[in-house]
């Protein structure tokens, strides 16, 4: 995959809407600028205290930029119920800045609501602190591994589910199971779930993410898995939601690291996670060599980050006062 | 109509193939010009002499550029046969620029192709003489009238039969048949043309459109037909080619003066006509007022075009040279 087909893949998801087309297409060959991340049709949560989210006509990641077209018409249920699948992929967007385009049948207006949208776009690539955009670092687990954690705000994909293991320094080449154990912690699994409709399965993942459930439609199968997680597995999960992919087939997309509610899963029946970081520490593998680490971030006492770089640590701390640096 | 939804509709032919639909929104919107006009999907006659015509993907009529895109895979036969009807709808283009666009999964390089494109495009316009698109003034009979002439080099298009007739003052506001009589001249009708089966009727025009032909399946209609049109119609024709229109419908272009060939209608019994000239003179209506005409242009002894202003004469004059201004 590169950036060209991530492009008109994103283009081409208007392509059945040709308001939506038009503009899409001008607000990125305008801003024509191959270092910028532009993401179509992305379930965004824009408020966390009623869960609502919405989905975005065109979303760039890189600014928290929204731009919602208004269009002669609307999106017939039938049409959001398809996109279901992708509706687990929701990213969190709670401070993003909303520019509305108004479609009219007057080339010119159109063209110069776009036209402001793209100005205000290159001010944002103008400023310090842009990062461009590196589709091939992003999918790859040695970024994360590098950086020495890995964030669910920046919304890691990864191909396969070893290449989510890989993150926590597992060294996979292929994998055929849902996860594997963490290779450094022992009390954590990595998981990757399907959280739509499949088979007898039906887990949730909230809106906010904050919590998730593994529910299985046979009470036999559902109480036996219960009981088993409970009781001989692990009770902390590294959380890699399987969602629709861009291009077409599917990804894996990190959500937190979750612990099991025991309490509340044998009250409700259900297994039921709640969050307890956002942030995880990843890992070399352990048959290679890794750099030295400098330190390491802490969320009370828990590590939820390790830094081999200086000004990795600086941009952390700048984003993220809260926490602990020791 | 207005040009967002001219230009929306050529986007959203591109809608299938997203490399295209890539290449064709990135020139129009990095050309941002709402005054250069664009066609894709045109089929285009490219040689006269061996009468080849191609399916042009872009097509700039003020600047005679074609842009061909290379796409890694072909249209299917289905594709081509499908639009069969389009392809009455022919321009001659035979002096046309061609520019290439390979497409390649190398996004700079894609855009550098293109952008070389836009760069000329942004020459043409700024050289005298560029003339703005203007979408009302050319479905608009009034336009061709005040010229006093009508051009098939021009790709004349017209929304009704009423408005075909109406170039040569008929001042008809609304027309149920397939044409009428020419109100000026009593040798010639007005008509509108399907070159598309229909029915019974398999008219043909030839590529060039030097030519064409109407035909009848049933024998006894065909004849019936053409003894009529021998012996008690008007032989020649204003004729007008009813086309699928960009926006759905279907438009009427106009393709010339055409003369019945009677010797050779009636040695292969089916109507031919040839065409006597690309250019007609276009008439004021006869209840109002129309200009002082400055001077005519003749083709030997055939009067093709009247002229009511020195700057329109002096275009024509140097476009022309070959007729006789009198």
């Amino acid at each position: 995959m590169d950036k060209y087909q991530f492009i008109k893949k994103q283009l081409s998801k208007t392509n059945k809407k040709n308001d939506e087309n038009y503009v899409v297409s001008r607000i990125w060959h305008l801003i024509n600028n191959v270092d910028v991340k532009m993401i179509t049709q992305q379930y965004i949560l824009r408020d966390l205290a009623t869960k609502r989210y919405a989905l975005a006509d065109i979303y760039f990641p890189q600014f928290g930029i929204i731009v919602e077209i208004d269009e002669p018409y609307h999106q017939t249920e039938e049409m959001l119920l398809k996109d279901k699948i992708r509706q687990n992929d929701i990213v969190q967007a709670l401070e993003c800045e909303v520019f509305r385009v108004t479609v009219s049948d007057n080339i010119v207006e159109v063209n110069k609501q776009v036209d402001f949208i793209v100005s205000e776009i290159h001010k944002m690539i103008a400023k310090d602190g842009f990062v461009p955009w590196n589709l091939q670092e992003e999918y790859d687990p040695i970024t994360y591994i590098r950086a020495g954690f890995i964030d669910a705000d920046d919304h890691p994909v990864f191909k396969t589910i070893s290449d989510c293991c890989n993150c926590f320094g597992a060294g996979y080449n292929g994998l055929q199971h849902s996860g594997a154990r963490h290779k450094y912690q022992s009390e954590i699994d990595i998981k990757g779930l399907k959280f739509y409709p499949n088979g007898e399965w039906n887990n949730q993942l909230e809106a906010d993410d904050e919590h998730f459930t593994e529910f299985n439609f046979d009470p036999a199968k559902n109480q036996a898995y219960l009981e088993k997680r409970l009781h001989k597995m692990r009770h902390e999960l590294a959380l890699f939601a399987h969602v629709k992919s861009e291009l077409g087939g599917y990804e894996y997309v990190f959500k937190g690291w979750y612990r099991l509610d025991v309490e509340e899963t044998q009250r409700i029946g259900k297994l039921l996670y709640n969050r307890v970081s956002k942030i995880m520490p990843t890992y070399f593998p352990k048959d290679g060599e890794a750099p030295t680490i400098l330190a390491k971030a802490f969320d009370q006492e828990r590590e939820i980050a390790r830094f081999y770089d200086e000004g990795v640590l600086g941009v952390f701390q700048k984003k993220y006062p809260k926490y602990q640096i020791r």
